[in-house]
């Protein structure tokens, strides 16, 4: 049997199908073209898994089911997307909607959570028991896997770890609260702090590396420059690495994770994120002792398309 | 059936029968006396249950089991409290022990957790699905129910709300990290606040009802005193509901339960707690809208007993 995963983006939709074991043996995308009413949208993306089947040769029965990975608030025992702000959706019956096309079982969730599924499931948390993965992008994303579920919250919106606040007279967030962890932790954060810091100091090679321009600036040259021996972009990381193990203590504190996966861009950094990130985390943690490991996501951006595929495995 | 219910607690060791329903119909404590060998302790908790049973005319076979809210790291598989600070307990085999002396099934958690467990089953948080009680004492502690189950994490010390920071830049913690929730929200930090707050304005109905000595401060105190109409008493505790409403908000956003209790001695003030503390809470919820319903304890210090009596409803 195989498995359909969906990634709906406010720019494109992305589907693949996905093995037993979590592995993408085909995949396509088509744009979103947002501000469409929801049934035009829901139509591409079942043309979209229908053409991926017909690529690989397989018919419904082939298919154990398909996991649709959406943002917003979403109710997965109803199939409804409840409400996503990006695409202006507000109830829409997105399993009823799919299987007027496609005749298997259709699972929903929101995309944090998938992709928190699927760090668990087959990507970095796979050895491990209970795990939590943060996104470090645009904001701080959050996904939660207690006692093996997803931590859903009873009305479809937990797990918006970005927006815990660890600094109660810290700077506005988007969300109205002031000084919550996705002002200091997300790579927006990092990009902002670091193009501070370049301006601030035309002499760094962190500002000869945009060039003079800090809108070229970006998640990565921080970390190059630093590795360059760059002393500004050195206090840059390590203030976002304070920042970024504040959260991650609280995490720890509140969940206990076996494991604790950093997916986004700046994950990409992978040891040199990760270890001064366990240095600082072991300076607060209870006892100085860390049980949680502290992981790189392997899966990157397709996280959320694999644990989207396999939510049958936790809702079927 | 009849379930027995233990609070190890650092002074005494309290226990009751409790009914099917989470009534406790008979209690007694004695003594803990901390400092002794584990087996004379536990010792004393089986002769203590014993007593309870005989004086309400049961034997072996009208227990259904027995639970132990402790203080400190619980392992509930294998029955061992792996660690007790005040205790100066190190995995200590709860259950065989006790087993020595009572032939019937024995459970054991953490006290918070299990006073979390009795609020859920048969206290406020009962006609609520998953629900957190957040008790405010000495400290602060957190017991979260999560699908219908303690959430206890990985390695027996999760659920440390008290201890997520919400001041980066704040006051030391007893844990050793800054700007803890508990050193903000704590009882403790209510009477340390209006202490300073009556010294700081000797005209205050507050200095006033303490005598003149703030070393007769309680968490009651500022409480009446702001019915009354006192200033200074109100901004006291216009603050601490700030403080208050800072992590509440954040358990919504991470856990988004059905419920959340406070217990613990402030707890005592029902409305005057709970009416501001929910206007407060508005004010800094994503979209203004709280769905969490925020209540009172209503087993108060009863409910880690009844909690612990209920522990094989989940464990069982």
């Amino acid at each position: 049997m195989y498995y359909i995963g969906v990634d709906l983006g406010g720019t494109n939709i992305a589907a693949a199908i996905v093995t037993e074991e979590g592995k993408i043996i085909r995949r396509s995308s088509v744009p979103t073209l947002r501000g469409r009413e929801y049934p035009e949208i829901l139509k591409d993306m079942a043309d979209l898994c229908l053409r991926l089947m017909e690529e690989e040769g397989l018919e419904e029965k082939d298919i154990h089911s398909i996991g649709i990975g959406s943002p917003g608030s979403v109710d997965p025992e109803n199939g409804i997307l409840v409400y996503a702000n990006n695409l202006k959706f507000d109830n829409v019956p997105m399993r009823a909607e799919m299987q007027k096309y496609i005749s298997v079982p259709v699972y929903i969730e929101n995309d944090a959570n998938s992709a928190a599924l699927g760090e668990s499931i087959s990507g970095a948390a796979k050895k491990y028991g209970d795990s939590v993965t943060v996104t470090l992008g645009t904001g701080v994303g959050g996904g939660v896997i207690v006692n093996g579920k997803i931590l859903t919250g009873s009305f479809h919106a937990g797990a918006e770890l970005g927006h815990h606040v660890i600094d109660m007279n810290g700077d506005k967030c988007s969300c109205g609260r002031h000084g919550c962890w996705e002002v200091y932790a997300s790579a927006t954060a990092l990009i902002r702090d670091a193009s501070t810091a370049a301006t601030q100091n035309p002499d760094s090679l962190l500002f000869t590396m945009v060039e003079g321009n800090v809108e070229r600036m970006n998640a990565k040259i921080p970390f190059d420059a630093a590795q360059q021996g760059d002393s500004v972009a050195s206090q840059v990381l390590e203030q976002y690495i304070r920042y970024l193990a504040v959260g991650i203590v609280n995490i720890i504190n509140i969940f206990e994770p076996e494991a604790i996966v950093i997916g986004g861009g700046v994950s990409a950094q992978k040891e040199n994120l990760i270890t001064p990130l366990e240095e600082e985390v072991k300076r607060h943690i209870y006892g100085g002792v860390l049980k949680t490991k502290l992981l790189t996501s392997n899966l990157g951006n397709d996280a959320g398309i694999i644990g989207a595929a396999m939510l049958s495995k936790i809702y079927g």
